[in-house]
């Protein structure tokens, strides 16, 4: 049949119908859209399609089966000929130029989704997880890079090997030890280019078309997007104050026998929640009881405000079905691109090479630069540093929502990330919301970008790269918003949207 | 039926071989690899894939279908049951572990292929198409690097925008014009992670399981690798001292109709050769005929010896269906893991949104520090410096093929780039050639690694890592184990090896 998308017929130009149908027929054979034994639709029906005269189809099929390029049986319809003679078009002629969407057949990325414009506002950046450019701390970390690239740094420039240079793979080893209680092996890490890269490896490594993964409801948009490309197909897990259900969980486990579950167990993006300290080991036996591997993601795990953050699920008992993926791309900065995974010998080996394939190897220089700032104390007085800066604009947030937020609304107090999210009484019009708080400058993420189905009484706030005095000013215009959209009432939202990925 | 790997039963442990049997089919139930209504080996089958007696398989088939998980049709077989009351593991029992072979569902990247180990003799590296550490220009490049981070450096430490930063498009676009004759719009380009990831992205956005590709035969054993990952299918078209031959291309693009034509048309890998002057355009309208996509990897048309490299396709008219592929990689180094891509915008939209999905974006500081060094005229300097040192290789090693190697060998002769290919008068042991120059620190790349079909007769040798004083030395043991190899004579080859990544 003729396949997606559906063939056109340039009206504008010259020329009779029927031949234009002919030779963009011809055109598809040649492309191999269509291909021999395909059956093409029926006259009826096409020209429907097409809204020409059913006359129209009927001379285009008649001229290619006179040609011997269709070939028509009788009750059965209309072919492409086993063995077509198929000339490309005369040397003299012009090249039509390429018509790429139909050359198009692989991995299909979801649309981009964008904020409004701002305007000339001043952007109250409350959507953006990432961390605030003004305190990066610049100037030590080009001292790393330069005291690495001074010594021996000619090795740093030429091609890694692909699972990480040596030294590097040493350093992390300890430094996961130090401050995730993480023991891995040799065999077990991998580096790669940030945790999206992380999640595109595993998603190639054990994703078919139509498999099932269980995610936390709501979920990284960005993880969502990457299943969507595979044409897998996520299922939301319910959440509560304490992370995923474990009753919900299993029940999903048996019903529908995922590829893997993806969670966030700390500070969860985008709720800031993290597991509760008595669902953490039981998620991971249970996970291993019905043998489903469990990728953690602990982007945020060292930005935590209230005392020391959970250890992740991979530091405890029998966690040997835990894919791990680290970086330090929030902690410190993103423009390193540098992530990890820790996992058993034989999915690291299989990462690795999927990674090749990919692209061959990362830089060895940027990960060098980010060990020599950890092992010089840099990392440690950053970090320190940023907790306070993210505590305090997290402490200006909760107040601030507390005072100017409607009655009736509810947000997530996360202990650590910069993430949290707002739960409104009523579902709202959040392309409206989204228009009206840009007009002030003020940016917010929409429940339903997270979600896998719901999320229309959900919003996303970010207090990473917002100046902590600013804080207060974008609660005040989103909540005087929000309550002008509660009070013109919501429209109903499709029980699914297309998820897709905001900035992070 | 069940799907590979085949099961395996462990007689190590104790307890009867039926149980055993039966708790493997209701794990690969339990993992979906065996899913309801699936039809199970007949007993007799699976007794002598096993080698166990029949009666064990039918004791395994009988106990299932009596706990209503199989089910037993008369003359048809036995099947997954539609409804299976199925139970995880006890909560006591300890989890067997996983067993990861059975998850892996995605991509399947070919094993890696390596080359013998050189003991402690000092290796010269005939084998490693990578420029020469030696001569990598650290320290302009780190004052470079300086310099970008002074001046505006934070926000080159945040994520860039997928498609690259503006600034570095706007020098990309004048260093292109300047240095490869290429006009390029703003929204023609992409920024990636090294040529190895454009490839990786086209692939993904082109290509379908069971597709067809052409490809120069022999091709880079990294696009080889990628297709194969992809599934996809690629044809050889035959090649001569002046690259592939259009009569045959010609023919391939009617018969094959492939979803692409990949080609490096400039000092191609493995030959050095390129692409006649004469068959550049017409390559280019043929496949604009036939609206066949090329793709042209342009990684080392900087390093040219001989006077200008002919410029690429992608600059000459009708060229809007080339995609074009460039990096630094091999003119600079490979440590700044980046690379370009030039393509029509509906092209780059889509490539750069499967970007996005794999990575979300690369490094900005480093691109910037490779633009500093450019526009400050280090990279010049630099690019002068290493032709210099490679052209002096490369004619070191012609002189000593000349006057070493045995009679009835030939070899190309590369007018840039960093690799030749010799051809000996008869098939040869590759694997045992290799492991006797190995033995004297002498390594080369067989010629079956590049071919999709053949390349018994041929091997590659790289000059740019290896010293100008190396490299009469390697072609005397080089010759030495070729010509004792030709008395002794050639093992058959099978028709296609698998091809894989040799470094680079």
């Amino acid at each position: 049949m003729l396949d997606q998308p559906i063939m056109a017929i340039d009206r504008r130009t010259p020329g009779p119908l029927y031949r234009k149908l002919k030779n963009e027929i011809l055109r598809r054979i040649r492309l191999g859209v269509l291909r021999p034994g395909d059956r093409l639709p029926p006259t009826r029906q096409l020209a429907l399609e097409l809204g020409v005269n059913r006359g129209t189809v009927s001379a285009a099929y008649d001229e290619l089966t006179g040609d011997g390029i269709l070939e028509s049986h009788v009750g059965r319809g209309t072919f492409v000929a086993a063995l077509i003679p198929l000339e490309p078009l005369a040397p003299g002629d012009r090249p039509p130029g390429y018509r790429w969407p139909d050359h198009f057949a692989g991995v299909h990325p979801p649309e981009p989704r964008n904020y409004p414009s701002t305007g000339d506002k001043p952007v109250i950046a409350l959507h953006r997880n990432i961390p605030d450019e003004s305190l990066f701390p610049t100037d030590g970390f080009r001292e790393s890079l330069n005291e690495v690239l001074r010594n021996g740094g000619r090795s740093l420039l030429s091609y890694a090997p692909v699972g990480g240079h040596p030294e590097f793979l040493s350093f992390l080893r300890e430094y996961l030890r130090e401050n995730r209680r993480l023991e891995v092996g040799p065999g077990e890490m991998l580096v790669v280019n940030g945790s999206q890269q992380a999640l595109d490896l595993i998603g190639r490594a054990f994703l078919r078309p139509g498999d099932t993964v269980l995610v936390e409801d709501p979920t990284y948009t960005g993880a969502l997007e990457m299943f969507e490309a595979l044409s897998a197909r996520p299922v939301g897990v319910s959440t509560d104050e304490g992370g995923i259900r474990l009753e919900d969980t299993e029940r999903l486990f048996a019903r529908e026998r995922p590829k893997f579950i993806y969670v966030m167990p700390t500070f969860q993006n985008p709720t800031g929640v993290s597991l509760a300290s008595g669902r953490r080991e039981a998620l991971v036996r249970l996970a291993a009881r019905y043998e489903i591997p469990v990728i953690e993601d602990d982007f945020d795990g060292e930005l935590h405000y209230d005392g020391e953050a959970p250890p992740p699920l991979k530091s405890g008992p029998d966690s040997q079905g835990v894919i791990y993926i680290g970086t330090p791309s929030k902690m410190l900065f993103p423009g390193l691109r540098i992530g990890w995974i820790l996992a058993e010998e034989p999915v690291i080996e299989r990462l690795g090479r999927i990674k090749q394939v990919a692209d061959l190897s990362g830089s060895q220089l940027l990960p060098a630069a980010f060990a020599r700032f950890a092992i010089t104390g840099g990392l440690e007085r950053h970090k320190e540093k940023v907790r306070a800066a993210y505590r305090a604009r997290r402490d200006a947030l909760l107040g601030a929502l507390e005072r100017h937020m409607p009655r009736g609304c509810t947000w997530s107090r996360p202990a650590g990330g910069m993430t949290l999210l707002v739960t409104l009484p009523a579902p709202v019009d959040f392309d409206a919301l989204l228009e009206n708080t840009a007009r002030e400058g003020v940016l917010f993420t929409p429940g339903p970008w997270f979600y896998v189905s719901g999320g229309d009484r959900e919003l996303r706030l970010c207090f990473g790269s917002v100046a902590e005095e600013a804080v207060e000013p974008g609660v005040i215009v989103l909540a005087r918003e929000v309550r002008r959209a509660l009070e013109r009432g919501g429209r109903p939202l499709p029980a699914r949207r297309k998820p897709s990925l905001p900035s992070v």
